[in-house]
């Protein structure tokens, strides 16, 4: 894929360190149905890509500078006397673009399942600071209740960066709600490691 | 309130035997903040719960008709020959019909977020099937994974609703994404019972 940047630290899609998904690929088509997936979406969804490629930077400012003024968001980028740690927010932003790329353009195969399994991980305790050898952050995990919460803003500050190429207002809709359909469907994946087996 | 049915089985929002939530006011308000909420939002669902009144019956067609044309989802209503309860159905569906209005209308207070806790339990296996004394669920829980992906369906389908009372398109959008925050809000806190203390 030739949106790939080569060589983002801790960036492992499709490595084999990458755990199996304890989620079957069945489940998976049965949870795409439930967020009303379409191959339109799959289409608009590339679409919107090609869209974003030359924003992620952009994109990630808002973002960043979003978290940045909520001292209760940017506290799971901090360290135990509340400063933000650069190197963490910075390792963190270069896979945060290329998942803007990734949620667009990577097709739902096992690869792709894993890797959200993955992501989940690195949220939860599980493995929350390990990928960028933090040692001295201040927390240990994300909270289930932000990973839903930010369902939001990472979907409706899209819209504006959708619009930007001209696109008709149909379009950039059909884009807007695959993009809605594709993060609230990687939230429900993210929250895995969070949940009982039997209960999630 | 006046749109407040009387005599809703189960439906007890506001009433002594409605658990605390073990999360507090102020975190109520930094995931509010999480969700971008204004007080714009607050404004223009009120709007939306003037334009659903109505329409509660028509949308709650819609919303089972979804869940009635996909067996992994209507599972959560059947017994243990894969056959739909009516009584359970039914019984949720006036409760359900309740939501909408009180999603609109409530203020987030004290009441509202101990309510939203009990809707998690009766989802989670703490309580589900017992609002409704039913004893012939093939099913313990719903998972959390659907909860979540359910943000999406609750979500799109209310926009054409919206759209049917002559509002201008601005107003209409205005509507449809405080709606699409107040969902993802209230699914956020709805998680709290499938989740480790320490995690949510």
């Amino acid at each position: 894929m030739s949106s790939t940047l080569p060589a983002i630290p801790g960036y492992s899609y499709g490595q084999p360190d990458v755990p199996f998904s304890p989620l079957s690929l069945t489940e998976l088509e049965q949870l795409k149905q439930a967020v009303l997936w379409t191959s339109e979406d799959e289409k608009y969804l590339r679409q919107a890509g090609a869209v974003l490629a030359d924003q992620v930077d952009a994109i990630l400012d808002l973002w960043y500078g979003f978290v940045a003024a909520h001292p209760h968001l940017l506290r799971y980028f901090a360290d135990h006397q509340g400063q933000p740690i650069p190197q963490y927010l910075e390792a963190v932003r270069r896979r945060f673009g290329q998942w803007i790329l990734d949620t667009c353009l990577r097709p739902h195969d096992q690869d792709w399942l894993n890797y959200q399994y993955e992501i989940g991980l690195r949220h939860h305790r599980t493995r929350k600071n390990r990928t960028d050898q933090v040692t001295t952050s201040a927390t240990a995990v994300v909270p289930l209740r932000y990973l839903v919460a930010f369902i939001v803003p990472i979907t409706v500050t899209i819209r504006d960066f959708l619009a930007r190429k001209g696109h008709s207002a149909d379009e950039v809709d059909k884009m807007y709600h695959a993009w809605f359909k594709a993060v609230t469907l990687q939230v429900a994946l993210w929250c895995q490691p969070y949940v009982f087996p039997g209960d999630y």
